[in-house]
C-alpha cells in the first residue's frame, strides 16, 4: 500500500512532537501546522539531491521560523540525507546532536542558514536568490537555474528587518523567491491581532511582490499557490492559512502549542487525532518508502548538470570562485611601498577594491545608501539591477540589516564574495546580522567607514565610542582597524581568503599617513607587530590602532627627544594577534614596558594588553565639531598623551 | 510691510544654507526642501510656548531626518527660544554649540528627540502619540491633549524600524500623529529609484493608516493636507512633494544638495534665485516679526492650561508622575528577607514589578511577544489598545527594535515610565535605540531574560555571550544582572530612580537561590559588594554576576574547605561600582588577593577587574542542550574552577 500525502505529512507532526517530548523543550506548533505545506514542497517542488547536499545548482530552502527546527530535521531525515538520523532526531536539542534547537548550518549539511533569531532566514534568503540570479547572468541556465523557498511566520513579518528584505527582493524583481507564509494567526503571547492590524498581502503587493494564496492543509490547494507562485516573475508571498500545531486536538490553533511539549497526554490524543498508531519515533516502512522516492528526485536532474558542467567552456572559472589566497594583492602592496599615499583608510580600500574586483569575479559589492562615503563602487562596477542582473554593486537603500542579512545569504549561497559600507555606527543597526556571520561562518566583508570621532561635525549620533570594543566581542569576527593603506590592502586580502567567518574593516574619514615602508610579509595577518622600535632604552611600548597609530608615533617622537625608549606597536586586528603562539606576542608586547593603548573608542578592554599601563581613549559619547578639535578636546593628541606617560614612569600617579 | 509666507520659508533656507557654509559642514538639501512645510506647520499648527519649551501638553515635534537639523535650529530660533540665538547659529557643528551637527535634546530645549540615527525619529514620535494617548485616558484633555508631528525623509521610511514603527502606530489607532514626509525622491546616493520600488502611500494603508498628499511648497496645499491629517483618526502620513535643497538653482533636485555645504558660488546663485537679498544670518526686522508672532500663538493657551491645571482635582497625581524614591520598594525587599525565595531572576523581575505597578501608576510596561518568558506583565495590568488608553500594558509585537524606540518616545514625553522586555541576545536587534536611550539620558527600563548559555536548549542563537559586555561598553547605560530577589529588587529601584538615563536589567531563565540575608542598604546601588566573606587568611576574591554568583560561592566553600580563604564580591552593576570612590573599590577588591571572575560570557573586559587574575567566561558560541549540561561543557562548575584556581595560587601556571 502507497502511503498518502497525509501519511506522509502526519510523518513530520509525529517525529516534531515525539523529539519534542524527548527533549522536554521545543517548538512542536510550526512543525505540525507546517507539514502539510512541507510536504508538497519537499516532495515535489524543492530540487535537492541528498546524496549531495552541497550540490551547487539545487533550490535553497531557509527555514526563517527556525524555532519550527523539528520540521526541517524531519524533512532531511526522511528524504534520505545521511544526517539528521533518528538516533540524532533523538537526541534532539542535546549538546553534540546535529539537530540543535535551531537550525545550524555548521552542524547539518541540508541546512542552508542558521535560523531562529525572526526575520533573518527570509532577509538571507533574499541575498540567495540574488546571488542565484547573478551566476545566472554569467553562466546561464545551464549551470545556474534554482529557486529559493522560505517558510517565515508572523514573526519573520513583523520584524523590521522584513521590510528591508521585502523592499529589496521586490526592487530587484528576484522572481525566483518564493516565501510560504505561515499564517496561523498566532504569536507567542497569544493571537496575532493582539499586536498587529497590518494586511500583509496589500504590504508586499506595496513592495513589487506578487501574493498567492492557500490553504494549507489542503495538497491540491498548495500545489496550485505553488504553480501560482512559480509563473509569476515577482517575488512571491504565499500565503498558507494554517492552524497552528494541527494534530494536537486539544492545544492546536492557540499559542500552549508554539513552544513547548505537548505532554504525554495531548500525545497521545493527537497520535488518535491523526490516525497515527506507531511508537514515538517510528515510521512505518511504506511511508519511509514514499519519502525516499521523492528524495530521489534529484538524482538524474543532478547528473545531467554534472554532465553539463564536465563539458562546458566556463568550468574552471566556475569552480575556481571563491578561491582566494592571502597574496592576492600582493603587486599591489609592492606598489604602494614604491608609492607612499596619504589618504583616509576608505580611501585606501577603495584603492585596495580596484585591485581586487578586477582580478576576482566572484566580488559583489554595495553600500546602504552611502556609496560616496564608503568608497566602496570602483571604476567600471555596473550595478546589480533587475535588467541587468551581471551587475556586481548593489545598491542596498538605507538597510543596514536587510543588506547585512542578504550578505550572509550570498555568502552561503556560495560562487560570490559579498562586501558592503555603512557608517561604523550603524553596525548597531546590522548586528544581528553580523553576528549570523559570524556564528555560520560566512565570508563577508563590512566596510565601515567614519571609524570615530575622526569623522567630525557629524557629532555623537554618528561617532562610534563602544562598537570598535563591541564588534571585537563578536565570537569568530575578525575586526581590522587599518592605520594606512598598506594596512588596509593587507585586511583586504586576509578577509577575502578567509572561508571560515566574516571580516569587518573600520575606516577612517580623515586622511593618514602610510607610515608603512616594507611589507617582509603580511604583517596585518600577525594581528600586531611593532611598527617603530624604540632607539633609546625601551621603557614603553604604545598599542595602536587605525587613525590613532600616528599619533602613537608623535608620542614616541617626543619621548624619545626626551631619553625614553619607546616601540610603537601597530595592532589592527586583536583576534589575529590572540592567535599567534606566546612567543610572538612575548615579543610585541614584552612584560617589562609600560603598556600604553591609544585608541578612539572605548578603553575597557584594552587592560587585557596594558595590564596596569595606561589607555587613551573616549569612554563618553563624542561631540560636534571639526576633527582635529575633537582629539585635542578628549585629550587624544601627543601634547595630552606624552606627560601622562611621563608622570607614569616617575610613579607619580596613584 | 508684512513678510510673506514664502519670505519666511527663506529665512530657514538662508539660514540653513549660511550655517552650514560657515561650517563647510552640514546638510542643507532638507531644509531648504521643507521649508515651506516647517513654515507652514510652526506658524499655523505647531501648538508650543517658546517661554517655556517644557510646557508639557506642547505638541511634540520630531525631525526623524535629523540631518536636517537647521530646519529646527531656525524655527527655534526664529519663533523666539531663548536658545538658539544668531550667534549659536553661526557655530553651527562646532564645540560647545547647542546647534550640534544633528539635533540633540539634551543640548537645546525645544528639541524633543535626538535624531539622525534614520527612521528612529519617527518611531520614537510612535511612543509620544501613545504615552499622550494614556495621559489622555487617565486625565482627560483639559490636561493632555495634543500632537505628535514628525518630518521624516524616503531613509526613515526604508529603514526596517519603520515597519515597526508604523505597524505599531496603525495598529493601536494614533490617530494624533502626523508625519510629514519629505517626498524628493533622492538618497544620497541618488535617485530613490535605484534602491526602491516602493509603493509607500499603499504600504502604510495596509498598515492602517490615512495617507494625505500636497505639493510641499505651496502654502494652501499643505494646509489642506494638515487639515486632512487633523481630521483622520488613524495615524497620517501626508506626502509632501518637494524639491530637495529648493531654492539652489544649479543643485536642487539632485543628491549633491544633501550632505555639504552648497559653496560661495550657488549661494549667490540662490540668494538670486529666492531673492534674498540680505547678507549671511540677516533675517530682516519684518521677517523676524511674522516669525515672532507665530511664535506667540502659543502663550495664550499655555496661561489657559495653567489655570486648568492649578484648579485641576487630579494636580498633585498629575504633577508627582515620575517622581520616584529609590527607597520605592524598601517594605518589599524587607519581605524578601523575611521570606527567602528560590526563584529565576525574570520571576523575581515580575514579583518585583507587582509590588511597582502597585505603587508607581506612571509605568507603562510591555513585551516584545515574549510576555510569559520576560515576566513582565503583573496582575491587574490591562492591555493598552486602540479601545483602551488607560491600559498600561502594551503588546508590541514582535518587534524589538520598534518597542525600544517608542519606549524612548515615552520617556522623552515624560508623564510615563516605560519599561519593555525581550531575550537578551536580542538586545542586538534593538541597539540603535538602546544608545539613543542612553545618549538621550531616557529613563527606561528594559527587561532582558535569557541572560546566558543558562537558557538551555535554544542553542547559540538564543545564547547571549557578547552581549553584556557590549552593553557595559554604552556610555551611560547601567547593565545590571542581579544573582537574587533581593539584588533584582534593589536594580528595579535604582533603574526607576534614575532620571538621568537608562537601565538595563539582565535576568536568568533558571531559578536562583537567594543568597542576600539582609539589605542594610540598597547594596546594589554600590555596583559590587562583598556578599561572603573569608573565613581562612584571605587568598581569593572572586568576582561574579548573576547566575554565576550561586557558582562562586560554590567555589568559595571548596576552597575554604581546603583552607583557603576567599571572599565572594557580587557584582550586579559595572558602572555603579565605577561610581564608588577609590577606597571603597580597594576595599571590594584588594590589591593582594587573586582576583578571579566568573561570568557566563565573555571574559575580554574583564581584565579591569581580575588583573592577572583569572577569568571564566564563555568566549565562544553557545550550544543547545540542557543548561546544567552546559555549564559543565563551558568548564562553569566549582568543580572545573577550583583545580584552576590552586594551580594558579601554586603559581604553577604560565
Amino acid at each position: 500500500m502507497t502511503a498518502t500525502f497525509t501519511q506522509c505529512a502526519n510523518a513530520i507532526r509525529a517525529l516534531a512532537m515525539d523529539a519534542v517530548e524527548a527533549a522536554n523543550s521545543g517548538h512542536p506548533g510550526m512543525p505540525m501546522g507546517m507539514a502539510d505545506v512541507a510536504t508538497v514542497l519537499f516532495q515535489k517542488y524543492l530540487k535537492f539531491d541528498p546524496a549531495d547536499p552541497y550540490w551547487p545548482d539545487r533550490d535553497r530552502f531557509v527555514l526563517s521560523a527556525g524555532h519550527g527546527s523539528m520540521l526541517l530535521y524531519a524533512a532531511l531525515h526522511l528524504t534520505g540525507y545521511a544526517r539528521p538520523t533518528l538516533e540524532d532526531i533523538k537526541t534532539f536539542r542535546q549538546i553534540g546532536s546535529p539537530c540543535a534547537g535551531h537550525p545550524e548550518n555548521f552542524e547539518l549539511p541540508g541546512v542552508e542558514a542558521t535560523t531562529g533569531p525572526l526575520g533573518q532566514g527570509l532577509a538571507m534568503a533574499v541575498g540567495m536568490a540574488a546571488a542565484e540570479r547573478h551566476l545566472n547572468a554569467v553562466f546561464g541556465d545551464r549551470l545556474v537555474d534554482h529557486n529559493t523557498w522560505v517558510i517565515a511566520g508572523d514573526g519573520c513579518l513583523m520584524e523590521g528587518i522584513n521590510h528591508e528584505a521585502v523592499g529589496l527582493a521586490g526592487h530587484l524583481k528576484l522572481g525566483r523567491l518564493i516565501v510560504l507564509w505561515d499564517d496561523n494567526k498566532i504569536t507567542i503571547d497569544g493571537a496575532v491581532s493582539l499586536s498587529s492590524s497590518e494586511d500583509i498581502p496589500a504590504r508586499y503587493r506595496a513592495s513589487g511582490w506578487h501574493v498567492a494564496e492557500c490553504d494549507g492543509h489542503d495538497e491540491a490547494d498548495i500545489v496550485r499557490a505553488f504553480e501560482e507562485a512559480l509563473a509569476s516573475d515577482q517575488p512571491t508571498l504565499v500565503r498558507c492559512r494554517t492552524i497552528i500545531g494541527k494534530g494536537a486536538p486539544n492545544k492546536q490553533g492557540t499559542s500552549k502549542v508554539h513552544g513547548s511539549a505537548l505532554g504525554a497526554e495531548e500525545v497521545a490524543a493527537a497520535r488518535v487525532a491523526l490516525g497515527w498508531d506507531y511508537p514515538p519515533f517510528v515510521v512505518p516502512d511504506e511511508i519511509r518508502t514514499a519519502w525516499l522516492e521523492a528524495g530521489r528526485r534529484g538524482a538524474a536532474p543532478h547528473a545531467e548538470w554534472k554532465e553539463r558542467l564536465a563539458a562546458d567552456p566556463d568550468r574552471l572559472g566556475y569552480e575556481r570562485r571563491g578561491d582566494v589566497q592571502e597574496t592576492v594583492l600582493e603587486a599591489y602592496i609592492a606598489d604602494l611601498i614604491a608609492n607612499p599615499q596619504k589618504v583616509a583608510t576608505r580611501k585606501a580600500s577603495e584603492m585596495a577594491l580596484e585591485a581586487i574586483n578586477a582580478i576576482l569575479p566572484e566580488t559583489i559589492g554595495g553600500s546602504a545608501d552611502l556609496t560616496g562615503s564608503n568608497n566602496t563602487l570602483t571604476k567600471g562596477l555596473k550595478p546589480f539591477t533587475a535588467q541587468d542582473y551581471a551587475g556586481r554593486y548593489v545598491y542596498y537603500g538605507i538597510r543596514e540589516f536587510g543588506m547585512s542579512a542578504a550578505m550572509n545569504g550570498m555568502a552561503l549561497h556560495g560562487g560570490v564574495i559579498p562586501y558592503g559600507g555603512t557608517f561604523l555606527v550603524f553596525s548597531d543597526y546590522a548586528r544581528g546580522a553580523i553576528r549570523l556571520s559570524a556564528l555560520q561562518q560566512a565570508r563577508v566583508v563590512y566596510v565601515m567607514t567614519h571609524d570615530s570621532i575622526g569623522l567630525g561635525e557629524d557629532g555623537p549620533t554618528h561617532q562610534p565610542i563602544e562598537h570598535l570594543m563591541s564588534l571585537r566581542l563578536i565570537p569568530n569576527l575578525d575586526v581590522y582597524r587599518p592605520c594606512d593603506t598598506v594596512e588596509t590592502a593587507e585586511a583586504w586580502a586576509l578577509a577575502l581568503a578567509r572561508t571560515d567567518g566574516p571580516s569587518l574593516l573600520a575606516l577612517s574619514r580623515q586622511n593618514l599617513p602610510q607610515l608603512r615602508t616594507s611589507a617582509p610579509e603580511n604583517l596585518t595577518g600577525r594581528g600586531a607587530y611593532c611598527l617603530v622600535e624604540a632607539e633609546a632604552p625601551r621603557q614603553v611600548v604604545l598599542i595602536a590602532t587605525g587613525s590613532e597609530v600616528e599619533i602613537a608615533v608623535a608620542v614616541r617622537d617626543e619621548l624619545e627627544a626626551q631619553g625614553i625608549g619607546a616601540d610603537v606597536v601597530s595592532m589592527p586586528c586583536w583576534e589575529r594577534f590572540e592567535a599567534q603562539d606566546a612567543q610572538y606576542r612575548k615579543d610585541v608586547l614584552p612584560a617589562h614596558a609600560l603598556k600604553v593603548s591609544i585608541e578612539a573608542g572605548a578603553t575597557l578592554g584594552w587592560e587585557r594588553y596594558t595590564g596596569d599601563g595606561l589607555r587613551f581613549g573616549v569612554d563618553v559619547f563624542g561631540a560636534s565639531g571639526p576633527y582635529l578639535r575633537l582629539y585635542e578636546h578628549y585629550g587624544l593628541t601627543a601634547g595630552a598623551i606624552v606627560p601622562r606617560i611621563i608622570e607614569k614612569l616617575n610613579g607619580e600617579q596613584a
